[in-house]
């Protein structure tokens, strides 16, 4: 039986306590532990009794990490603390699922890569939207060519604001919007186009965040890719309380045979196999936790790899420098 | 009466010859002529014919200028030709209304400006999107406050390829696809947001046109804005042909009290007024040619101005170079 344990519930905890009611045989929520300075645990906590798990609490992360000694770690705290997490994690060789960024820095993400390298842990960052149901059919038909070669890509996502705690105010613990939000949007034009990035041009703005501190209340990139594939991404927080969802996530592809979107958890595609839009069938969703667990067992691979997950941080925090310094920044390596 | 000249049949003529119509009484299509080398204006003359006008057909645009005097003339021929037809008219005091963009070169648009500037006739060029139901309904209702403060824009061109003609396959006769496709969605960004374009990286890509020459049959565009207001404008030309419709306009405006988005021809709307996503009742279609002849008789005003034909035109321009030499242009004055 493997031991988990998680650090931080500021993130996304649910990927994590969701896929454990799958695997209660083989893995068991053994700790939980605040990550962060004045990071308060008791929703994660009353989560996991209300699942009927018992994990101990430990006064920090590092506590949790040293006496629990976990198999797996979850590290969800605040985003800035991901990456000194990660490192302790993968120097102690416990396996990583950590919420993205899997850091707020270029400097911290060199230091989690080095240490990864060194490690024979694993590592996966929470790149859950790949896995629902929109998302898999997406990538199932561009697979089997239902747009034929990618070469035009829209992305967005799109949140209601609501009240955002303490570490998304400042740059320092948040990261930015960019990392946070669009990181999501970078991801799939990243997996969805099998292409490489090469430039980005971003922009983003705090104005109108109501209160937000330094959070960008809207933000925008746009990539260069291989093969002369373009890509735009945008972000904001300005989805209004009365619209029918929290977020609105969407992706439309053009291809050189089709075109495909996903919008309103739906998938359509336009190709040659019969007149008019086509509403895709949606395959079952799948499990981000379970695959890492298949993968920790070596009986299976995660759809997001280490590489994808350190990759698309990459290149969220080069687009933060794109905005910050106005200027087109380089992403090839 | 006044006398109507239409100089080339490559453009969308159609904007004069549905609006004059309504103005048989005042306006009366007295010449025609090809105004590019090879250009064939057979289909103008039949349109013309069955309609029941009875045009004189001249040998060129220049003699039409010259011989028919007229008072106002349509200019829709090869792109590059735009501007030297623009200036020989305003240089004899005609009234202009020409296909976008009006010119394909920044000296060319430069020439025009300064003719435009020492002469007294009007100009209007083709931004006949603006006068459809859904922007004109989507203008009042952003007027009207409907989303507050514009704060970030997509907007999207997507064509079927078809089989273009000859004029289409050079970029020297063509001008490129951002200023003849990408201008349309260029120009709903600065209408509707209001704002003044700042910087701007674009792309474009002439792979996979499907034998068509330079043509690029994707682009992209992202700009900043006055206000750090910020828009992204995509275009392509890969449109299947299963497609309902053969263009697919789109434009989500994202502001500080709501989200507005035309799509399909609708106006969707979120914001206080009432839960969920309004669709707005469309206000009547307007013609772009009834307002220019307004103007001209000085009774009414285009919602298009000759300074916003320019300035739209320069941005598209400038893009093509920040596309052409990946970089950065800004677009300040």
């Amino acid at each position: 039986v493997l031991k988990l344990g998680i650090i931080g519930s500021t993130g996304h905890t649910n990927y994590v306590l969701n896929g454990l009611r799958e695997h209660e045989h083989e893995v068991v929520l053994a700790g939980i532990a605040p990550g962060s300075d004045g990071e308060n645990i008791d929703s994660l906590q009353s989560k996991a009794f209300q699942a009927r798990y018992q994990p101990k609490a430990y006064l920090n992360g590092m506590e949790l990490l040293d006496q629990l000694q976990p198999d797996i770690v979850a590290i969800a705290c605040h985003f800035h603390d991901h990456a000194r997490y990660v490192i302790e994690a993968l120097n102690r060789g416990i396996h990583v699922i950590v919420e993205k960024p899997v850091a707020t820095t270029l400097a911290d993400l060199e230091k989690v890569k080095y240490a990864y390298g060194q490690s024979k842990a694993m590592l996966v960052a929470m790149f859950g939207i790949r896995y629902t149901a929109p998302f898999v059919t997406a990538y199932q038909a561009i697979q089997e060519g239902a747009i034929g070669r990618v070469r035009l890509i829209q992305a967005q996502k799109s949140y209601r604001m609501g009240d955002r705690g303490v570490p998304f105010l400042s740059r320092q613990t948040y990261g930015g919007t960019i990392p946070w939000v669009g990181i999501h949007a970078i991801d799939w034009v990243y997996w969805l186009s099998g292409e490489s990035f090469e430039t980005v041009y971003a922009a983003h703005s705090a104005f109108d965040n109501k209160g937000h501190g330094e959070l960008e209340a809207t933000a925008m990139c746009q990539f260069t890719m291989s093969n002369e594939v373009m890509a735009s991404v945008s972000m904001d927080y300005l989805r209004p309380k009365q619209a029918p969802s929290h977020g609105d996530d969407r992706i439309r592809l053009v291809g050189t045979e089709g075109v495909l979107e996903v919008r309103d958890q739906q998938v359509q595609l336009i190709n040659g196999r019969e007149e008019g839009i086509q509403v895709l069938p949606l395959l079952p969703k799948r499990e981000l936790f379970t695959d890492f667990i298949d993968q920790v067992k070596r009986v299976g691979t995660c759809m997001v790899s280490a590489e994808d997950s350190f990759y698309v941080t990459e290149i969220g925090l080069k687009a933060v420098i794109s905005a910050d310094e106005k200027r087109v920044v380089s992403l090839a390596n």
